[in-house]
């Protein structure tokens, strides 16, 4: 028998428990050595499920965990829980943790011959005056969740803000509403869905106003304010605004937690976000992983390195880490930059790039929209969709797909990532055999209307 | 201005008239004469809606007529109804009709420059006895449609029977389940879905089992049993098998109408089909183009031409061959043999080879079969399908996905079918960055998770 390997996962959520998961799948407990640190009181759950456990279409927290600690324990991996890492110590091999639970107890160190680091992400929480009042919430864990929960079951909600926009933002909008609250949704920029294009944001915008969910666009917020019990009662925005609430979310996205990686010396992206090699391996480091909400990702269209955090990469991650781990082979390409989201029946999805990526990227593209719908019109429930799309000047290649539409828009999005990635023209796309039949689709499916128009239009630009 | 050309489309439904709107678009009416011979009633129906139709999801025949006689005349195309080509002379460059609303009226003769075929398909019809008999019903044009609308409403339907479990055979099985009969579906295979691998059509009968329509594998009808008011009354199968029926519709698929190409030498495929080159011009032929139901496709993974009737690719290729006609530039590159259906709320799909087919060009191929959910698995309507994957083996090549399952399996075919066109591996497609919330899918979505177990399918087998 050979020396035992000793594998340290940083990060027992999507990522970390994916590799170890994978590693452990690979190799026996007489081989390799798992130990997995985690700060929080949950492994491997859904932040992406949590709008929806707030907004009551998932009756029970623990639905979201995908494997309890003792799962994982069970499994061959010794998951050690309220246990944070405070350093990593690159050139000893060695991690120190401290137990959350024992404040007083010594700061230990812990070998390694791989090393995980799957710290994922922290919410964007700005330094306004107010946001540590009773009644401000983030959402990123599960606890976040439950304090929320809290505060909608205790208190008297007439009014919630949401403080951006985006993914999070619009479906924490749609889980408020859910629990009878009328709500405002606040957007900085000067749309009201920065994911999207303006033209296809402002579909959304109307469709949510239309639900009944109000939004304000160019309305960054300045400071939360409170009552005389200390508790939030309304948020200011630039320009003298000011919107009523008894609860505010925040939606503002998220960072990558890399402060360790950093003081590590680990190489950082732009965003802030761990760079890896097509293997998962931190950039320059043999034995050092890094997946999940921490990491930078190659977007395939752009070229360019960017931070995504999303369960669906995470998961690939992990899975690629630990086959490599554990003596296999794997990589992860990159991503197109897919995601959808669903707002009560309004579903939003986009690939690749947006026209002001595409921009700065210095892609030269022509773009067509069109309006279609799900099914065949004839048929019952056929739902009206727009879709853009963007095409490289000359060349025609896909750049990105935006879809804005009702029931069966937005997995449409799938078909365009796929292109994207086989790096198909538009003119290519138009012949897609797409399945059709009526309840499924017109006789052309919507994203071959707009791969007929966008391939017009590149012949259009010369 | 030059010589004024003449262009003469045979047929006016969805391919020829696609391919005379296109032209017309290319084409003004002082370039292009445009005259199109349709001996039916109909011009431009979607035949793939007359189920619904019959089954009242569509309230109105003429919900299904996507563009009528006098809209495509007031559109500059000469279409005339009611008008049987019986000749093609290529040598002289023109087409003898007959009028059928005058059966006396002399045969008049019309030259082209361009000839365009596009005379569908006709239904299976078995010469069995009693095949003739009132009750006994093809579903093909508007008029079969009426025709069984017209028995359904006279008749009192307790019994029907389905002759036939293809595409049409089991969409007709629901309609006639909506109009309140016992409905059973005769297969003379040994399976009750031959458009799939027999394990995953053993899934499609089990669950129209569940939904109260009766199907039966190894029951080829032999005699149509007729009652002393010579209505249907019952089918007979091989074995001594009867099958009470007040009224039976026949499933049994479609066959290329190609006898006037025949008659005129031109070249047909194994399958009957006319078969073209990539701009959907007949083979050898400079100025006759040829698409829609009475063509062969090049099926894309085999290499094979196939018979494939389908709306939305007799839509393509009108578009295709109007272009070209038009003078620019057009190809139908071939299709990878995706289709879809619905039966009650069950969702069937496949694209690609099934195994049959795969052996029978020679292909060596592992498969790999997986349950999964169309949400995550804790979001409410989750719904189970099973994905099952074909990959040759040692490439990993992407050869086929079939997929059964209730909302939102379906039209998960697509990504396999672009994965397909693009030829990627199954490994390649593990790291397809397909949208991810968790209304849409889990997290990971079931055709990567087919793909995951494809690729390790491919692995073991060496």
């Amino acid at each position: 028998m050979g020396a035992k390997q000793r594998l340290v996962v940083i990060g027992g959520d999507a990522a970390g428990m994916s590799a170890a998961s994978q590693a452990r799948r690979m190799k026996s407990e007489d081989e390799l050595d798992i130990t997995a640190f985690e700060r929080g009181r949950f492994s491997s759950f859904s932040a992406c499920g949590i709008p929806y456990w707030v907004g009551g279409d998932v009756p029970e927290r623990d639905q979201l965990i995908a494997r309890t600690p003792e799962e994982h324990r069970r499994r061959g991996i010794d998951l050690r829980m309220r246990t944070e890492v405070t350093e990593i110590d690159l050139d000893r091999q060695c991690v120190r943790t401290r137990d959350l639970e024992e404040p007083g107890a010594e700061e230990r160190w812990h070998g390694f011959d791989h090393l995980v680091i799957a710290t994922g992400a922290r919410p964007v929480r700005p330094p306004l005056p107010g946001m540590d009042a009773p009644g401000v919430h983030g959402i990123q864990t599960l606890d976040d969740g439950q304090a929320l929960l809290d505060t909608l079951q205790k208190e008297e909600i007439r009014n919630a803000v949401v403080i951006g926009a985006g993914y999070i933002g619009v479906e924490m909008a749609e889980a408020l509403r859910h629990r009878g609250a009328e709500v405002t949704v606040l957007e900085r920029d000067d749309q009201p869905m920065s994911t999207l294009d303006p033209d296809m944001g402002a579909l959304v915008h109307e469709a949510m106003n239309g639900m009944g969910i109000r939004t304000v666009a160019r309305a960054a917020a300045t400071e939360v304010l409170t009552g005389p019990d200390g508790r939030v009662r309304a948020v200011a925005t630039e320009g003298g605004g000011e919107y009523r609430a008894d609860v505010v979310v925040l939606g503002l996205g998220v960072r990558p937690e890399t402060s360790l990686a950093k003081d590590a010396g680990l190489p950082l992206g732009e965003s802030g976000g761990l760079l890896t090699d097509l293997a998962m391996r931190v950039r320059g480091h043999e034995n050092v992983w890094a997946g999940g909400d921490c990491v930078e990702v190659l977007d395939l269209v752009s070229g360019r390195t960017r931070h995504i955090a999303l369960g669906t990469h995470a998961n690939k991650h992990g899975q690629v880490i630990g086959r490599n781990v554990g003596g296999g082979v794997a990589t992860f390409p990159g991503v197109v930059g897919t995601a959808v989201s669903k707002v009560c029946d309004l579903e939003i999805a986009r690939t690749g790039l947006l026209e002001k990526q595409a921009r700065e990227v210095g892609l030269q593209y022509v773009t067509a929209k069109i309006e279609s719908t799900s099914r065949a019109g004839y048929y019952p429930g056929a739902a009206l969709m727009t879709v853009k799309m963007l095409a490289e000047k000359r060349t025609g290649r896909l750049l990105g797909v935006q879809i804005v539409g009702r029931e069966g828009a937005g997995k449409r999005v799938d078909v365009a990532a796929v292109a994207l990635t086989a790096g198909m023209t538009v003119e290519q796309m138009t012949a897609l055999d797409l399945g059709y039949a009526p309840p499924f689709s017109p006789v052309w499916d919507p994203v071959l209307v707009a791969a007929r128009k966008a391939t017009s239009a590149v012949a259009a630009a010369g």
